[in-house]
């Protein structure tokens, strides 16, 4: 019995299913993330999170309510973590990438939902959920139909608040959308007891943006050829951020980025050099969702990037205040995240061009783009980024998946991508 | 040869297509408006539409343009007619009831895209719609997220502008949505080389409410029992109001009216007193959408009333400007348009309301919810009206469709339905 099943149970957590998932959790590192070779070692730190993966961390956070404080659970990067620690809250992005409680939600959500959705809501009303279940409300956004009809079932089994993320991207929509986060700080202020000074906000940004930093500095490395980290390790660490404590996960971040970047000027890396490069572009994976990650490495590829919300789309875009008031401050963060190219914009051609770019800032030899089942956003996209990637003779291959477990048509396409690219590169070898 | 051809062809209309689509349109007529009994005789003016679907409205529009005038097409209530008409333009709600060109949008769209977008989009790239092509602009918005994203696809083949309706309802997306409206003002003017005075904006609107008060009497008489006009007419008629010059269309719907009340104090209907009622609530039924009417009607059963865009969503609500300036004005549309209880709107617990409301407005045995595959805010809200109406005891049908041919499935389901009402209503007799 875990140390942590009292707090679980105070928690209103079902037990017995969650035991079930963590169960699941652990042959799913053990068989991903344990097998992989060359691992850096200061990975250390991530690995204990995934062996403990609702205990110390969920803790904290019960420790939080019980002193009093809020804990706001969100799905978006639309949802500034900025705000909930301006009020002395902690932020949990909840986990979103397996159909462990999809029949739960099917109950409830068409049957036509994506299944990231599926994941959000099948998590609350399983009660399988430690960090849904500790989080004093759950932040919702109207960036997709299929989330924004969601959020209001959802309303009927959790505390919800909702913010509108306008569809344009200009000068009045930026303007709606300071007016929503002035809102929502309003709203956070009364739910904490706690005002927003630009003191506190100017301190959240600061270290919302330095653990930014400090992802952009790990992306950076992953453009090393051979790549130090594999992709595996890179997307759990941006998922692991979306629940850790800001400061303590940059830090650790950092270090790792210290032995990284002594790697490279080693040469030291996951794989050969010249091993085949992808780019996966699209829908976030949300953890645990490792499955293609999975598959392209161990055919012998390396993921160097994810154009994605657990990826670049979280961490690239910093605040830049025109003052030093709360107002200016949160105009930044409106305009901090309507920079963020999410496929609910439209026109959105600035992903298309992100994705360009970044092909070739990590030098990838071909793009995945990944969409999730019914997510009409990015698989509307898809055609236009194969178009432009045509254009610069980047290879990309158009996968639009769920959560299912057969891997066997998903697998047989990667490997024939990875093939080509070898092919390309005539001669290029895989590494063992 | 039609008299038309001409026209159609100078309009770049793919005439061999074209051809295809009238044949297929005339063959619907015959098997479904013509057969249908006691038919009210002041149909004759719909009837000859019907007859000439493409015809005298399209040389019309082709005459409007020539002489300098803008025409513009639209597939949504949120695109204000009044203000077109303000600036001497014509507006034309665009068909979408069709899978004829579905192949065609196919290439270009995503799978699991709802059938009126596909419909939509495929009369553009087929080339087989004269309404669509005899646009000097399609103004598209974003009520979801495949009409959304299917706009920035159909700009690359015809001029099109879009407005961005908000998501909740409440004070801040009013003010945002005048601030669109204003826009879009500004852009007519431009595009047309006219004025919007308040003068002119205040007979725009006067215009299109007249419209809307005709087709708030129509319904009204529908609610008589037996009803004066089947469902199939009276739908037929408001599918037929998106494309007919505003004065004439309102006018021949209450010379309609008149006949219809005078049927009404004689007791006089389409079918015998008591014969089953049903609401249908959902997605917009486009012209030549009669599927499910005809489904309905064919088992002796009669459609009441339409909670719908091509319904009660169109014409329920009218403006209350506050003032008489150009800006007061737009307010008012703004809120008239903002009162539309689509399901694109979080959250949206007053069309719940609505269909409750109308239900018993309409004496209606039963509510079918229709809504299209793949049509996320329709088919997420079945479950709310479903347990509303479940607490007034009227039953419900949750139909979930596309535009495909085999009815098999859904007629037993219909029949069902109208067989369970018909032995509520111990004895009640079915109309032949």
């Amino acid at each position: 019995m875990s140390q942590y099943e009292n707090i679980w149970a105070d928690l209103g957590v079902d037990l017995k299913k969650h035991d079930r998932l963590l169960r699941g959790l652990s042959v799913l590192v053990r068989r991903l993330h344990r097998k992989q070779k060359h691992r850096p070692k200061a990975m250390d730190y991530f690995d204990d999170i995934l062996n403990d993966p609702h205990g110390h961390r969920v803790k904290e956070m019960a420790e939080h309510r019980e002193q009093g404080g809020i804990v706001v659970g969100s799905y978006c990067v639309f949802i500034p973590e900025d705000l909930v620690l301006a009020v002395g809250g902690l932020h949990v992005g909840l986990c979103a990438g397996t159909n462990f409680a999809e029949e739960d939600a099917d109950m409830y959500l068409p049957r036509n939902t994506c299944p990231l959705i599926k994941a959000s809501f099948g998590f609350k009303v399983s009660y399988s959920c430690p960090y849904t279940q500790v989080s004093s409300v759950i932040v919702g956004e109207t960036t997709c139909d299929g989330k924004k009809k969601m959020f209001e079932e959802l309303a009927n089994h959790h505390p919800t608040y909702l913010i509108e993320v306008p569809q344009k991207k200009n000068k009045r929509t930026r303007e709606f959308f300071t007016e929503e986060l002035l809102e929502f700080k309003r709203y956070l202020e009364k739910l904490s007891g706690n005002e927003v000074t630009a003191e506190r906000l100017r301190q959240g940004i600061d270290q919302v943006e330095s653990k930014f930093r400090a992802l952009q500095r790990l992306f950076r490395c992953r453009q090393a050829d051979p790549s130090p980290i594999s992709g595996l390790d890179a997307l759990t660490i941006v998922q692991l951020g979306m629940q850790d404590e800001v400061n303590r996960f940059a830090k650790q971040v950092n270090r790792l980025c210290d032995e990284l970047e002594e790697r490279i000027s080693q040469g030291i890396g996951v794989t050969a050099k010249g091993a085949p490069r992808i780019l996966i572009a699209g829908s976030p994976m949300s953890l645990p969702n490792w499955r293609l990650h999975n598959l392209i490495e161990k055919a012998g590829a390396i993921v160097v990037c994810e154009e994605s919300c657990i990826g670049t789309r979280l961490f690239s875009k910093l605040c830049e205040p025109k003052g030093s008031t709360v107002r200016h401050l949160v105009e930044a963060l409106a305009g901090r995240h309507l920079g963020i190219n999410c496929a609910c914009f439209t026109p959105n051609d600035e992903r298309v061009e992100d994705v360009v770019r970044l092909a070739k800032e990590y030098k990838a030899d071909a793009v995945i783009h990944y969409a999730l089942q019914f997510c009409h956003p990015y698989n509307s996209e898809a055609g236009k980024v194969k178009k432009a990637l045509d254009a610069e003779g980047i290879p990309m291959l158009e996968v639009q998946t769920d959560y299912g477990d057969s891997d066997n048509q998903l697998s047989m396409r990667v490997e024939a991508l990875i093939n080509m690219v070898v092919d390309n590169k005539k001669g290029g070898v895989l590494n063992e």
